[in-house]
């Protein structure tokens, strides 16, 4: 009987351009690590390393992880149990990469590994979405795609349903991440406007739904027309930057599109080939001008959270 | 060289539920028939044959068929061609089924044929909104649709951009229109509000992008809960008496989903069967009571508008 796990969660991007709070596109090679160990002690997070470690809260009442790890316990009869919690965050705080989330679900993960629980997608989001609400509020969009990889549609919350869709075709993401940015999710929502007119909603349900279309059939020249947010980007778009060289550089350089990640001010990219996509990872970099920049250039995840040997 | 064609185009659903504008699908075996001859007179339209064919305008200027026919010649310099037309009605006027769409893609289809063109599906979708603006605005969910067939997108009119969705499995379309109710769609539209709260919205885009999923891979379980119409067709549902209980009737019948079509007054149920559409075009008769409604059970016509031999 398991005692412990460590569970890797990867990084998604939110929005994935037009589907405001419904798509969610996971981010291969990248993510943050939870281990957990039952204990005779009271919860406790051990330690915490990796990107913006120092700013992470050693609170278990106020950490992502620790506390989606024991909503999924307090949920399954193990509210008995206590943990003890190692955080590796290779997402960086506020960057719109879906770190909140992924740290959420390695938590929640975790936890249930280490119980020995076999649990279903939807009790693992319950208890990851308490972790991430500390965070960011309700929503789930970057806790599905780190969950289940892939691309996600939320469907609905309340009761969860979230939908994987399979793509066809080679997808690759470029991230740039520009330094000593930090923009908070719910700074980032309060730009948006409470109404949209009809005309403008039905243009950005049309491209989502074209979006969904096209990355499940492999249509490049789909994606092409269809990942053009025009509800969110050009109200954040201020908030980073550049963000419009930074864009302009990455459709020169062979990208498909390039938007926000979730609500910045990490910049995404996607190509339909590792060469395009590191390509445009070297020009969106460049475009940030004298604006230090991280990057990370990495294939969509079909795998999303797993346990690590 | 050819001086006379005749096209059948089908009819077809707009919106399909949540995808307000954006979604059409193509229903099989029920259409408008456009005949053309090209001639030596002026345009002239001999005859209008089938439903509802004394309230089709006879006056080329004021006839969908006519004015996508003329806007076809016009637009690829046969300006000078003349025609006579017979139109043959399957579709009722004003009664949600695509009846104007067709009809114009027909035209639109029939002049091409007629003066030897093989045109592209922009050319025709741009002639029959010619005529299809005369009866009902500009858009092009049904055109899109009725040409195409299959299940369509109209991701932008201006220029139009339209995805046809190949779809998975097997689906069946019933459709009952109550006699005696008639809606014009400029006044249904009337009834929408102009700008939409931001959950709304998103909502319904959710519910489209799943729906166009679950419809692409075969999967009746999405189908049924993603078939979510929360904008148009609670506002619009007290235009059509009992579209409650007709609603209700269809999935106690083994419908998947059950809405409005286009802005009515046919309801449309979608099924996975011939029998479970059978069953709901029964049951959803017998709920319009008193009403007295015809019936049209069909596939979901993957063939769009065609020349006839």
């Amino acid at each position: 009987m398991a005692k412990h796990a460590v569970v890797f969660a990867p990084g998604s991007i939110g929005n994935v351009g037009p589907g405001f709070d419904v798509l969610g596109l996971c981010v291969g090679g990248i993510g943050d690590t939870v281990a957990i160990e039952l204990h005779g002690g009271a919860d406790v997070i051990d330690e915490v390393k990796g990107w913006d470690a120092a700013q992470i809260p050693r609170e278990v009442g106020r950490n992502s992880a620790a506390i989606a790890a024991r909503a999924f316990l307090d949920a399954h009869g193990e509210g008995h149990a206590r943990f003890r919690m190692v955080i590796d965050k290779g997402l960086r705080l506020s960057a719109g990469m879906g770190g909140s989330a992924a740290s959420s679900v390695a938590g929640a993960l975790a936890a249930a590994r280490a119980v020995d629980r076999d649990a279903s997608p939807i009790a693992l989001m319950t208890a990851a979405m308490a972790g991430e609400a500390v965070v960011s509020g309700t929503h789930i969009d970057n806790i599905a795609a780190s969950l289940l990889g892939g691309l996600t549609i939320v469907r609905t919350i309340q009761p969860i349903d979230v939908i994987k869709v399979a793509l066809s075709g080679e997808w690759w993401i470029a991230l740039v991440t520009p330094e000593d940015v930090r923009i908070e999710t719910r700074a980032a929502r309060a730009l948006l406007p409470e109404t949209s007119a009809r005309a403008d909603w039905v243009q950005q349900m049309a491209n989502t739904a074209a979006l969904v279309h096209a990355l499940s059939t492999g249509n490049r020249d789909l994606v092409r027309r269809a990942l053009d947010d025009r509800f969110a980007e050009p109200r954040r778009a201020s908030l980073i930057p550049g963000f419009a060289e930074v864009k302009q550089a990455a459709l020169a350089n062979g990208a498909l599109g390039c938007s926000i990640s979730g609500s910045g001010p990490t910049v995404f990219a996607l190509a339909g080939a590792f060469g395009a996509a590191q390509r445009s990872a070297t020009a969106m970099q460049a475009a940030f001008g004298g604006l230090a920049s991280t990057v990370h250039v990495g294939r969509v995840s079909d795998e999303g959270a797993r346990e690590l040997p």
